[in-house]
């Protein structure tokens, strides 16, 4: 399979904001050969990279090989046959500009990075593929916020791709998680350590348009917020019930350290459990590969998607697109939920786009978009190549018909019970 | 209505961790006239305080009067008829000795104190009633973390009370609140502010034996910390169309200002949300009322609760309680869940004892046990008087009868959903 790797410095970029920077570059991967007409776009979550398959860059850590069960040679999104294109966010850390590179004056931008958007990313995305050749797209696929990328491409450019694919997603956050990320955010800006977003350790680098420095370097800045914050993420990430079946009760083994935080001399008393030890342990992870005011910029843009933004609702919002759309949710899943995406499905079809709202049965909760490929893979594939009639695809709508008068979807009778 | 406000000194107290203090002082308040019958303890959540029902202490911020819609004369706990007791728990903050609580040496006993359990709540309420001349109790009554201390009572004195009402409890939190909680903590402890536990400014204070220190004179050590945590506490307080209908994405009010906590230079691009707004406030209320090290204590005690400790399971720790129970849940509560309730209520009937299980059906996710006492107020009523055969009790084993098949109890289709 031909890869390749790289940056793009697509020139000035004008943010939904109204600021301006010199110069936006942009970290890619592409996997397989562009025939002029099957170029794939991949969408990354909030704290993904480029290299969701695995090749490449060896430098982001959990980010890395994102969606290696998914995209590839041979697999749902057949690299044999596509063109796929993965880029980093504006905002990011993992190349693309973003508060941990440097601006113009070789320092790193920190908060003085313009606010971004999902539909910064997008217009990203387009100059981006602009520069590779690639004019309409096959497709668009993103998972989560990725998948919010993706509705926006639907919007944005409605001529410009034929199948869009929004997994795990929504048109817009509801306000539980949007206090989630309130208080998370809040963890990173009163951690004395973040200092006003000015904390990078600039001895030695630095240097007019030099590269986006890299995470894995080592943890820097409001590592403990930060790890607070991604602590909350992977609560959101779960379910109760997987949850349940992960961790139950259990004290963490005999070589579980409780070392991570500081903690009460009360604690010594209590079990230091499974859930808080994995907790730690991913936290800890975390800190060593993401930038804490990336963190802050990307839940910001992520909180701020609105699909209907600019009309008068979802319908309208997507009325001018072209193509198809494949909208995937999950059972388990409390941050994107089914209902938001059965809500979506029916505006999609109140503006007459072809669409399916395949819905998975599935307690992994969100992260079920990453950790079920078996269950992911197929309709994805089949939407690629037939779109909304693929065989693999299960639409509400066509339930409904069978069920008649059923619940659209094999809804638990509580998200949150064992 | 006769109301009695005060501290008791009960003397040394070995706490189950093995610890002992030299006195436990516990506060407390009592409504009505005791006949030797008609004693009602009720045990409060978790970081509520010994005054109920409004009368006696004013230094309680929030903690006052925190069931007043229920306890009081010709309420649903009637105090005309019944002498309720409410104490403060050991680990507390609103007089009861715990870590802000002056110790031998006259300093605030800070992380000093002795880890704290329900047991330990329970084995004090036992104690102080024996000062108070209580020896049966007609009814123990406690939601959130208090209905597990209720449950306790059961478990722990079966023969000494004859009515247990455990309210939006669990027999044990799951692993996700244990989770949730464990995050709220490590916001405290990784607060700089926190120092270990000693942030007591006892300048012109102290003294052997001195008060209980009042919250209420201002904010000290960690309370971005504690803020944090009290903020997570309030996501798991509401439900997620709780907070839909309360907040929806809007953004707050004109003379909303966003200077609880720092913030970002990107933050002023976007809205500050009628949600964020919400919880900012009532944390600042919170850092007043409340000292961090006690919630680190209660939280880490709720954690640690499991009803089944020291028997094989939930059924044979409640086998020798002789009195009757009444369970009541909540259809959008996450935080204790109608199907721990009802796995509870198996257990109870499996181990005949006169139970009832009675679902409200509610929107208001955990706090429905405070916000809506027209639904909480006439089964408890009921309760007290007349046992689980009280008019207005719904159990669930009744309705199954009926439907014939059906589920349990008008559980949402998502607990989450809209």
């Amino acid at each position: 399979m031909k890869t390749d790797s790289g940056t793009i410095d697509v020139g000035a970029f004008d943010f939904e904001c109204g600021e301006e920077i010199p110069n936006l570059r942009v970290a890619y991967e592409s996997y397989g050969e562009f025939d002029g007409d099957n170029a794939v776009l991949v969408c990354h979550a909030l704290t993904g990279s480029q290299n969701v398959a695995g090749y490449g860059s060896e430098t982001t850590g959990q980010a890395r090989a994102w969606w290696n069960d998914i995209v590839g040679p041979g697999k749902a999104v057949d690299t044999n046959d596509y063109f796929v294109v993965c880029a980093n966010v504006p905002g990011s850390c993992y190349g693309t500009s973003g508060p941990p590179s440097g601006g113009p004056d070789g320092e790193p931008y920190g908060t003085d990075f313009p606010p971004v958007t999902v539909g910064d990313w997008t217009r990203s995305q387009r100059l981006l593929l602009d520069e590779l050749g690639v004019g309409r797209l096959h497709a668009v696929v993103g998972g989560s916020v990725g998948g919010m990328n993706a509705l926006d491409w639907a919007k944005r450019y409605p001529d410009d791709v034929r199948r869009v694919a929004s997994v795990a997603a929504a048109p817009r956050l509801d306000p539980q998680c949007l206090a989630l990320d309130a208080i998370a955010r809040r963890a990173i800006t009163t951690d004395p350590n973040w200092n006003g977003g000015d904390y990078y350790d600039t001895s030695g680098e630095g240097g007019e348009g030099d590269e986006s420095r890299n995470p894995s370097d080592g943890a820097q800045g409001p590592t403990n917020g930060l790890a607070l914050a991604r602590q909350l993420g992977h609560v959101m990430y779960l379910s109760k019930s997987s949850m349940e079946q992960k961790f139950g009760r259990r004290a963490a083994g005999r070589d579980a350290t409780r070392d991570a935080f500081p903690t009460d001399p009360a604690a010594s008393f209590f079990p230091y459990r499974d859930v808080e030890s994995y907790l730690d342990y991913q936290a800890e992870k975390f800190v060593e590969r993401f930038d804490a005011n990336s963190y802050l910029y990307l839940t910001r843009a992520m909180d701020d998607y609105d699909l209907s933004e600019g009309y008068e609702d979802d319908t309208r919002a997507v009325a001018a697109y072209e193509g198809e759309a494949l909208l995937m949710s999950f059972t388990g899943d409390w941050h994107f939920t089914t209902e938001q995406s059965e809500a979506l499905a029916e505006s999609f079809r109140d503006a007459e786009v072809p669409v399916a709202h395949h819905v998975v049965e599935s307690d992994h909760g969100h992260d079920a978009f990453l950790v079920e490929p078996e269950k992911v893979g197929p309709p994805l594939r089949d939407f690629l190549d037939s779109g909304v009639s693929g065989r693999a695809i299960h639409d509400t709508d066509e339930e409904e018909e069978v069920d008649d008068g059923q619940q659209f979807a094999p809804v638990h009778n509580s998200l949150f019970s064992g």
